[in-house]
């Protein structure tokens, strides 16, 4: 029969939700692109409606979104976009949420919980996504609850290394919040050079006979500069108290370091009088002007981003960016 | 092998999303029951906790929940009371959205948008729901997207049964508010006796020379009392439209019926004034105070479901409280 | 490692079902191509056969198929091509089936009635199409019933503009046979230039006290040129009745404008008495020359399908088609 | 809080479409029971509808279906109820297919080929059947097609009994029509005693030099009553064909046995007049009164069937009924 | 119809791999039941062949399997029976795997990993497994991975109530061996009464200068009895290895409690020499005499695995066995 | 928008497990390529770690593995590459495995047996694998199990041109070593000029009055070199004693062929003494020298394989490879 062949060709689309514009268009433009023309508006009562300007049939379309409040919102909006998306002709779909939506709820603490972090990965799957891009995940067991491949990135680095530059490296020490974030504690301090580590932690004081139980310290850190990591800050009391406890500990000074600057209330004001020298955020979720505060400072995430979509698009790899870790 | 059997027992579950309590309560009163107790918060930044008061094993769960605005954040609550009643070891699962979310958006009218409302089901059923519960669809056709048995109610019996009480049955038109809607101002008219049909819609008046176009009622209404017909009614625009359309050509007065009073801002005002003797709603959907106003009745949908709930639990027939139809 | 590469290249196919050899032909032939060899034949107990003649590896085949009596031979026809083609590696697949099955089924319209406009599209999925095309399906929701990407196109563009040469615009009236295509009589009127509406329907006649109910024309028809549509016709009992109706009423003269041209009998003879003057159908069913009659005339679909089925292999645009709608 | 039990129940429901009603009914006489009123009707253009007359809800339903010509219209008709079934809350669905539809194409014997059986279990799957029932597969194979629970009931049993009533057990030679059935008929001589075996076949002949090749027989024959056996006859050229190499060979007589009679023309009259003695069938399709002949038996299946389907509903053993196999 | 209903009735099955038949006995006696036969061998090339040599037919069956090495022998046993049972029409199956396989490899830790754990989740749902009960999961994620109910069983109250009963209450300390487990000696301490925490670590002496980094205990353990505690204990080494930290740190004593004895060699010999006081794990994993040493103490899971089956089949509450965490 | 637009290329990667390394290389190097590097070694408990060492990113991924003792483990491991390909953005992979696990295990047999067979499709396809390559599959119907398409490449043509070489075709009859191969046997026989079949058989010896059931050949072969053939040859017990009972009849000599050398003791030493001529198979499995023998000659299957990848790669035609059928 006579054929009609064409030439295979691939094409990146950059779309995005209206939860964090400026970050979505900063990727565009590390990228050298724009986004996709989209209609995008609230009908009164919160349904919302999505539409592209511009065909993305056989495209490779990387759909952007940012989850701060009111979240659930921003999450149906991702997910329509993806169900219009697929529904016109994209030829794959990868949802790009760099701080995962309910990471937190990522297992049955209790009997009867539910494990919504898997049924978010479901529900990306469902409207028709085939591939996710994260930036630090709560826990990195998330990868395994979507049925596709993940791109996790990670902020370390670019955290770490901006730290690294405002610290003495000798006179370090890295302080998990809790007991949930030690090993992630020790990321960090391989990052600065093998810092020792330290946790906050309720127990005994053991120099105390029949002491109460009260936060203590598990670790050096006195005389020294404690790097305070999590990977979000929500509403600031955990790390805040922590500040302080490392202070009555004796601690030189505290830098809190975080991936997502979540920022509920109280946590600026919280965060600007804790005590703490410098807190240092990404732009994984938007910081509005009055959640600002002096010792705040934003990193941005985007250039990170634009280079692993590039990766992806090219067929290239993300790994590369982090030492053969993801 | 010597046996472990026991008798097979069912037992029904009620459980409710925050968005309507007041319904949920109605509907376990009319069957004699109490809600499932559950704990649901939101975290600051909007994230949602669920988790069942008790056990849920082997049950057969029904959950109720109502989607007024914020819709997103109620649509995701009952996402994750699902999820969490399926990994609680829950039998079966009947989702209970008297106001179908998303409804309107049920087909692509301009390429590229999504179709929401399948999404919607596929989303139910990727929480976990086996089963779907709904009154007065937009279109009858949302029934298909869902994978699995729809019980779909109607109120429009109810609705009917009390506007035939306050009208003289010779002298109504039942009028479709747009042309999409006649069929269903059919069934009104059916029920109120075989009661003659108009509808509203933009076109030129045949009887004015090279007359601009404009809103027209296609039917006899003049001197009639029209009962003016709608699944829902949203901000009301379209509907007070009609009212005075309909004035206009001479209608000797008006009642508005719909199902689902979404009410969204300025609905009431508008409804208020807009000359209609009387409209009628269903509480579907929560009304607050101050969207109340003089010429409103609110007809209970509670027993409806109720009794619904029941002949699902007994393996009864649905479709019998309809006259054979669903 | 050495690598082994290979340009991208994609490669169109069309293959035809044996249900209506000359529309996929025409098709063909508009797209400048040939139609996919295929072997297909019946065993005696009605089984059907089917292999490609040729390899098919990576190729992206577009199945045509059309649905005349007997439908459901035809449909398993489709299907099974479909997992023959699947199952030889075909990179996609997209059913063209310009009418489509048990479209009319698309809902529950009692209980316990099947949703079989779902069921196909379900078993189209099963045996492994990626995607659909169809033309003016009964109901634009069935779109919603395929998990996938549909390319609805619309025939009334070819049919209206045709209609559009052969009558007075100004003295037009648009008329729905019943109450359920009252929407789609309106978008026909848009492209009529804004044409007035009018439909048929069983209701009481108010000019006559007492009357028993029976089929009249709501709208005015007196003295005009009535294009009555739809979107099929099958045993033409409706419209010829509505043909009546409308005279009865006054109109001028009937046009009948219908996509599907089902034809059972007695649909021809029906139509030929009717009264109408002419009848407007597509071929997207073969209408065999036993069917046709003096007044019918028969527009090709085939130039519509194949700029679809180009635009879906060049990944450009089908909603530029239909001015954005779809 | 208050609760609502009640005790579980299970309830046998038996569905049959319209190809073979007798068995259905017979099979519903064995059980002591009545088919489900079903309205079931053809539109004109080959759709199919159908529509339980009673509540389903909560039952276990079998869905009684033969697939003589029209296969295809009988397939659509079961998988249509199997879809009405399921939208009104079946519990369970077991097809009940005693021949299986398009089993001969069970496997791609060239590139290109569907593999329709496969296809076929996978649409029941979609359309919501549970489960599986049938009677001798072509492929014991066809088993694993379907993703769960298959009861495979054997006629071997009640056709080698009755046949041992007719024959000299010592004198017997069982054959296979080809090679593709020496198994099967291996399974019929362990039944027979242990009697040999035979195979007819294409090939050279031995004993005649430079012979072309012509079908044979493989095993020895002479002067022995040949039990000719298949799965299915359907034009019943081959086995016709068997009849007169077996007596050319000098068998004494033969008897030939089947589990289906598909009976495609010309089988019957092929078959009268093949010289076979005795032709042994069941009734898992219908065979009407012009298909019959004077050397024909026909035994019903149905007491079979009706015992697995009481096996079945009470947690029994089907399995049981065959000493083991299945 | 004339009906047939039966009492609804379930029934509890015990089916057992080969890998601990001690273990499934132990279960069995506990509930005052048998296992069900089963037949199972392995053929020359490693094959499995399983089957129940009794009826299934809507039980209930819980498929218990440890998984020791060989153990993708055990998993593809579990996978085998459950496929076995699921065709045998069993009606609900839970996969029992006191010890999860992968369970280690939870993430990508590195690009290019695969996420093993949630292979094994997804192999289980494929065999055909409702539901998943498991004892203390290296990750409570592993929860997320599976898509249906997991029983979370935990060994922590067991273990620690044993220990409890060997130690000075007020002069224990909870070590973790690694950062990755701090967050469970919290668990732990909080079961102990409050007892404080301390974990070993590879990083820099602070009381040294210069010093090159080693493994070092952040927290007091000095004169203190140490509980170190893990989840599993495989090789042995890094827990020995911790044993010689704490001593060196000046620890009173150790005793190493851990839920899942691994035990590849050489642990044996390791932890026999290890100067731990005592090491207690459970037998969720069979250990061969020749893999016991004098200061081990093996508890028995049978009991607590045996009440959880029991409140799962009675739909009664596994939470509650462990006040309301699962 | 500005775009972004890369040319599609596509890249082959041969990835292997580490069952049969010489195999995958042979193929590697008539494909004139290098395999991946991977990563792969075994926990002490026996579980697998595999990781690539280079990026997958988009590329076509052929994941050769053999299946020889221990099955389950190189299963396991080819399942858990598959995933950690997906995983890592492969754009397709096909799964290779010369010789099908399970494969003997295709139907239930007796009842309550598994279909394993089905259940290693349906892991592959589980664990990410999009297409299937084999050869010479224990039945064809095995290719109906794989969701997806399957490369079903046939050693009988190498075997039978290598005998042809060997033998005088004018003598030679195919033997089935049981009833189930005598299809197969006559697929050599076509390949062999028209050979005349027989088979090995237990039955009664008509030749003896009242003799006892025992082996028997089924077809001349006295004075004829036998070709005894057959799809896998495990312990050898079956076709050592075919040998003997052909000896017995008469047989000139036999040559015995197959495809899979599954070779698990004693069956070297038997086959060496059975008085075969000699015995000819392929290297889909590893042959060790230990299991070698005198009469043994394996032919290389690496030239098949590598040309059907080849040919899938390029969209080329795997069928062609064997004249239309596959």
């Amino acid at each position: 029969m006579s054929e009609i062949t064409a030439r295979g060709e691939k094409k990146l689309v950059l779309a995005s939700g209206r939860a964090h514009p400026e970050l979505a268009e900063e990727i565009a433009s590390w990228l050298g692109t724009e986004l996709l023309p989209v209609s995008a508006y609230d009908f009164a009562n919160g349904e919302i409606y999505v539409r592209s300007g511009e065909s993305v049939r056989g495209t490779d379309v990387f759909v952007i979104q940012a989850h701060p409040a009111p979240l659930n919102n921003w999450l149906m909006e991702q997910l329509i976009m993806v169900d219009s998306l697929k529904r016109a002709s994209a030829k794959r779909i990868t949802v790009v949420s760099p701080f995962y939506p309910y990471a937190r709820q990522d297992k049955k603490g209790r009997g009867r919980e539910p494990i919504s972090a898997r049924l978010i990965a479901d529900l990306y799957k469902t409207a028709g996504a085939n591939r996710l891009m994260s930036v630090d995940l709560h826990t990195s067991q998330i990868q395994g609850f979507f049925d596709g491949p993940v791109d996790h990135l990670m902020a370390i680095p670019l955290l770490a290394d901006y730290i690294r530059s405002r610290v003495d490296a000798d006179n370090v020490t890295v302080v998990s919040p809790d007991t949930g974030r030690v090993r992630v504690a020790e990321q960090w301090a391989e990052r600065l050079g093998g810092a020792p580590l330290a946790f906050v932690h309720k127990s005994r004081d053991l120099t105390v006979p029949n002491q109460a139980i009260s936060k203590q310290v598990v670790g050096q850190v006195e005389g020294r500069t404690c790097v305070l990591i999590d990977d979000m800050i929500d509403t600031g009391g955990t790390i805040s108290g922590a500040v302080q406890v490392l202070k009555s500990a004796g601690a030189k000074d505290v830098i809190i370091a975080a991936t997502h600057a979540v920022f509920s209330d109280p946590a600026p004001r919280r965060l600007a009088e804790s005590g703490a020298r410098e807190v240092v955020v990404t732009n994984t979720l938007p910081i509005p002007s009055e959640k600002r505060f002096p010792q705040l400072t934003v990193l941005s995430i985007a250039p990170l981003i634009a280079r692993a979509i590039r990766e992806v698009f090219d067929d290239g790899s993300v790994t590369s960016l982090f030492d053969g870790n993801s």
